[in-house]
């Protein structure tokens, strides 16, 4: 029986984690739950699953719910209580899914306590890929990943050794405007925006797939993951969101991971790797979908994703301007502030504005991410 | 280094195998060739690889060859020198790329020899699957399948459990005639029948494919090769050949293996496995291809991949009379004795006059063998 704990587990993520976990009882243990806000959900978990240990945002959330929780389990509370469901319930598996930088300490302490890391914190590799991939490596702990992208490389690599690798290849739907060109893109509002046309996802992710943003981010997360240079990391569209990626080898095979897009099959996969078990997902019917279509990435049409592979050669605290600087600019043309395309102009002013420090620390990365949050937020 | 023998080197498998060699000459040694009857280019083969031993189909052309091979290269004829090639002069590797039932004593040679079987001969597994893997396991030897869709699916099952899979997804370029109705394949010729749309194979093959008997012999060997039920084995039609099949596992995913169709990197693979080297094929370019198609296979329009499934299904002597009906049928076609949907029509009618024997041993499989051909030859 594997022990589990969910970092998120009120998010999109956690809460198919636990569905996950809940449809295999005898496989595994829910041994700690990590939420931020959302009390009522946390409860309504702790007395289905029972953790030992809750971990809630702050000290007045904790004290609320102190009373309703079921016998034996316990609640902390703020980024230590983070870390202690983290590492100090014994976890053999942490699901890492909390958004944004408070992720990463959590990951890095369920590392050094020796757990599997189960990652879908985009940001843990993005601002500090070169100390996460580190210290996994240091302690032997297996980081799997849970993005459906990730999770299909990893499948194809399975069994094969990096070397005959010759390059990844990432595909991208194309997102919510991908037939629209880029002149046509200056008046979008919004909820054209939040319109994706494959999978049903937050408001931040559905923008950073319109602009590819999020595929950036991952071409940064998969060089990590599977210490590969910018230039073997390739990104083809395709629409159909059918095959999530692919591995090209030396021998000229490609091998390619399919499905219908389901995040709770890569979810799955990461508890149990290199297991598989079945799902409740749909079965893929190649038949009915009939064709696969592939286009070519046009990167003119999607800036962000050029920006994306600059900051991610350029290395050190680029990657971390990036993205704090693409998501104070999401956030500013969700509230209507900006316009949709003045999104890349604002992570490409901040990034020209930044000179890069190599191996930053953690310290350094925390106050790049506020430095570059402050320069998108008062740009345009 | 890997010491290889190659059983049927001046074949198309046979050849390629020595080209795939000859491109990495530090990691092999070629130690044994067997031939048919083309003298001038296993003379060719023996200057250029200088093996301690090469066969030949008679003792006259044994003869005749003897003065002109290179100093040490000992020379051997018929069934007891194929064999000697096979598993007497220590191949960690055999290249079994025999055409016909020839292939089946040698395969078995060699894995007495405990030698991994690189393996291009359906006859093998369709005739004795339940002797070849048997043996193949209780010596702990490799098979490693050479043919393209096998190869697909050995690759797709790397680092899997076989229980872990729900189906094998084998794909079909659907032949020469896959456009036209089977109301229009009444007067084809020899000639129209023998252009396939992408790959260049023998005219046995060819038609083969044309009739579908090609992919039933594959489910046939794809049932022995994965121990997998044939409820569990799909075909499907898929034109542009690039995706060479599929697996579906328990928890929705599908792997796929895809490439250019050229059978040196299956030929290869099954040499470097688990590992790959840089191969001669060209790269796999899908922005160039644009799109992938899918459609059903339809087992009324391909009566022989019918005929194979319940072959298959009915086990024992059957697959063998499926095969051997459908030589004859097809070598009748090219003779120009037969039309072309004839063929289906001898292979059903020798299939329903015979009487299925249960794991048959060798014997009983050759006399079954010769007791197909001679009714498929005086049918119609």
């Amino acid at each position: 029986m594997k022990k589990v704990s969910v970092l998120g587990s009120t998010g999109s993520i956690g809460t198919q984690t636990l569905d996950v976990i809940s449809r295999d009882p005898d496989s595994y243990e829910v041994v700690g739950l990590a939420a931020g806000s959302n009390i009522e959900l946390l409860l309504e978990q702790a007395r289905a699953f029972k953790p030992k240990l809750v971990s809630i945002a702050t000290k007045e959330l904790a004290e609320r719910i102190r009373g309703e929780l079921p016998p034996g389990v316990r609640v902390v509370y703020g980024e230590d209580g983070l870390n202690e469901v983290a590492a100090g319930v014994g976890a053999d598996y942490v699901a890492c899914a909390l958004v944004g930088s408070l992720g990463l300490t959590s990951t890095l302490a369920a590392i050094e306590a020796g757990a599997t890391i189960g990652l879908a914190n985009k940001e843990t590799l993005v601002t500090a890929g070169h100390i996460v991939m580190k210290r996994a490596a240091d302690k032997g702990v297996a980081i799997v990943p849970v993005d459906s992208e990730h999770s299909a490389l990893f499948q194809c690599l399975n069994g094969e050794r990096l070397r005959d690798v010759k390059r990844l290849v990432l595909t991208a739907s194309g997102g919510s405007f991908r037939d629209r060109s880029r002149d046509e893109l200056g008046g979008v509002t919004v909820a054209d925006a939040l319109r994706h046309p494959n999978w049903s996802m937050g408001a931040k992710v559905t923008i950073d797939s319109a602009t590819m943003a999020n595929k950036g981010l991952e071409v940064i997360e998969a060089h990590w993951l599977f210490d590969m240079p910018y230039d073997r990391i390739d990104v083809l569209i395709h629409p159909e969101s059918i095959v999530h990626s692919m591995v090209e080898f030396e021998d000229t095979s490609v091998m390619a991971q399919l499905g219908n897009p389901d995040m709770r099959v890569p979810i799955q996969y990461a508890l149990t790797y290199p297991e598989r078990r079945s799902s409740p997902a749909s079965a893929l019917d190649l038949l009915a979908k009939g064709t696969l279509h592939f286009r070519p990435m046009d990167f003119s049409r999607y800036p962000c994703l050029r920006l994306a592979y600059e900051a991610g050669k350029a290395g050190g605290t680029a990657p971390t301007v990036f993205n704090a600087a693409n998501e104070i600019a999401v956030s500013r043309f969700l509230k209507g502030e900006t316009a949709f395309l003045a999104i890349d102009e604002i992570v490409e002013s901040v990034l020209a504005s930044h000179s890069v420090l190599a191996s930053p620390d953690l310290e350094t990365i925390l106050a790049t991410d506020a430095w570059a949050r402050s320069e998108a937020s008062r740009i345009g």
